[in-house]
């Protein structure tokens, strides 16, 4: 059950503070989470190198960890700039892409959990399970489990982990390892195109960076996302036209919206 | 001439298998190449890192090495991958972007092709010659040269390699060295829209994912390449639309369209 | 005050000449530049590696640097390219991404004015003063002045450097150190899809190619963005479909709507 005041509230915040959001996060959607971000009100700022994340940490609201073009440079400025936002108290937000596909994505995932302590976690239900369990296998970066499937390992790793965890997927699951909160807008478009998945973890981060209470910050940006992808897959022909309506329902996301369109 | 039963019967294995594409790509393209992936029915995994590349291969259905912004790293990666990919008896289809443009990237296909034998190579007819004669100049990675002109340079490169070889342009040419397939659909717009030649490429991933008979597959990624093209084109203002109708095009390709598009 | 006949010629000689432009540019816009310059008339080719950015130098009419996603391995390249572009006598034009949100940027950038003599300059109000006031802010890459209170600084830039400096802002400002010019078209909704001001500067890269006279090229780049920019904002619902027709617009330009649109 969504309160829609709250949501609203939080969706006004985000245009009003305009968070910056620090994103360290692969080469495939840096474009898209970047045009997400602002369309929603955010602020959004990419950068990797050693020589500036920390520093880039230090003015940023939330940072964003998404390994989906993951490399050992990358890997290190992940670690450093996490670190950093401990440190400064602003939360970390981790998208595990393709965990479970390779050791080296699983093995990442959990080092960056160790490490850089993130508030939320959001993958799909193959890679939420591959962190609990390490025999479980994912196909690239495509979920082959269904979501309810996940929702014991996603309880388990939020308790394990002190994050709060999101399962992506026809309805998503957000657990902060005894609550469970669901969004249930959405449309099966949205999986075929490439990296919603990773803007909807980049809208957690804009969420976070104005909501301390995280359970309900991750519910938020996932409700947002369910409806603004519902709404323009209801509009589009196809995968390509979806995408651009996709954003535009972002940037006239409103109240109105909100109340005619969120089922909970 | 192209069999349209055969075309359709593949188009509906792609959707059928959704077969895991891993591509080793550039930064250009990567969003769309992985979208139009998505939206012919395969599922596209990105992964360039030395630590992870072979044991993606281990579980992808074919591999695509584009060059379009190498560098050291990247290039050992795909050496890397390609030799898996042998290894396990997968496709590799090479993608040789600004071959002849500077040495770097003629000397690193041709290293590429020595060391991974690729299934197929997809170019420009700039790139094509570029790779059988290294006296002859592309400007940038656009072609200087007409498809025709290089019909001599694709077979003997096809001879010489093993490969099955396609030059993109107003008439696609597909060689297995002897035998030429052409395919006439496509508008003049997709050379004005960035990385449609990949994402070709990529199609033809997909296709062989699906059909040992590589000449036959090659020849159907680029027939559906051109159909689509040619659909979104005359539904565009520009080449922004253009993009995004091309996509929506391969998402709703079918049987229907196949047998009322397709020239030959 | 733009004179709109040398504003048509410049456009038309883009088109009739199709000049390489080749980038070293950033991971979150290299498509969205690719197309539009693709879109403009002009070729362009993104190439980073220390093996071939002298070559790629070589064939190409000018050269843009954009620091957004920087790391050393980026800068070593980019100072290689600049040095080679000098010694060519091309054009270089620089997008000071961030400078003032980090140390690292603002160095970096001092560095390449340094060493590889920028033409022209293009950035925000914040970053144009962050190149000369080192204890100047920005809020990651998004400017927090207003283009008006950069002026100076701008001035103050173009005279040290000898670099033609542009603004970006409501009112875009070009500046020698001594004249001023001014764009006036545009639209707000342009500051809400990324990379647009990216895109700017390799419009720059297109006019400079084809007019040794960097004020009028400089100049006339921002002119054709802000005229594309202001048409397709009136024709989309949010910053979606506001890319594709900003595409779109730049393929569709003419002398007829410089004529009816250009503001002076």
């Amino acid at each position: 059950m969504i309160d829609k005041k709250k949501l609203m509230h939080d969706l006004n915040q985000v245009r009003e503070k305009s968070p910056l959001v620090h994103n360290i996060t692969n080469y495939v959607v840096m474009n898209n989470t970047a045009n997400a971000l602002l369309a929603i009100g955010a602020s959004p700022v990419m950068a990797h190198a050693i020589n500036e994340v920390e520093e880039m940490v230090a003015i940023a609201s939330s940072l964003v960890i998404n390994i989906g073009t993951l490399s050992d440079d990358w890997v290190n400025a992940m670690l450093l700039a996490g670190k950093a936002a401990n440190k400064k108290g602003i939360p970390v937000i981790l998208d595990p892409v393709g965990a479970g596909a390779t050791t080296y994505r699983t093995k990442t995932c959990l080092l960056i959990i160790d490490e850089c302590k993130p508030s939320v976690i959001r993958g799909n239900a193959s890679e939420i399970m591959a962190l609990v369990n390490s025999q479980s296998q994912t196909k690239g970066v495509d979920s082959i489990a269904s979501s309810d499937s996940a929702i014991d390992a996603a309880k388990s790793l939020a308790k394990k982990t002190g994050a709060i965890v999101v399962i992506s997927g026809p309805t998503d699951y957000i657990t902060d390892g005894d609550r469970i909160a669901e969004v249930k807008n959405g449309s099966v478009m949205m999986t075929k195109v490439t990296g919603l998945g990773c803007t909807a973890t980049s809208l957690i981060g804009a969420f976070t960076a104005i909501n301390s209470n995280f359970f309900e910050a991750a519910t938020h940006g996932m409700a947002i996302m369910g409806i603004a992808g519902e709404l323009a897959a209801g509009k589009s022909r196809g995968t390509g036209t979806m995408q651009l309506h996709f954003l535009d329902e972002l940037y006239k996301m409103s109240d109105k919206k909100i109340v005619e369109h969120l089922k909970s």
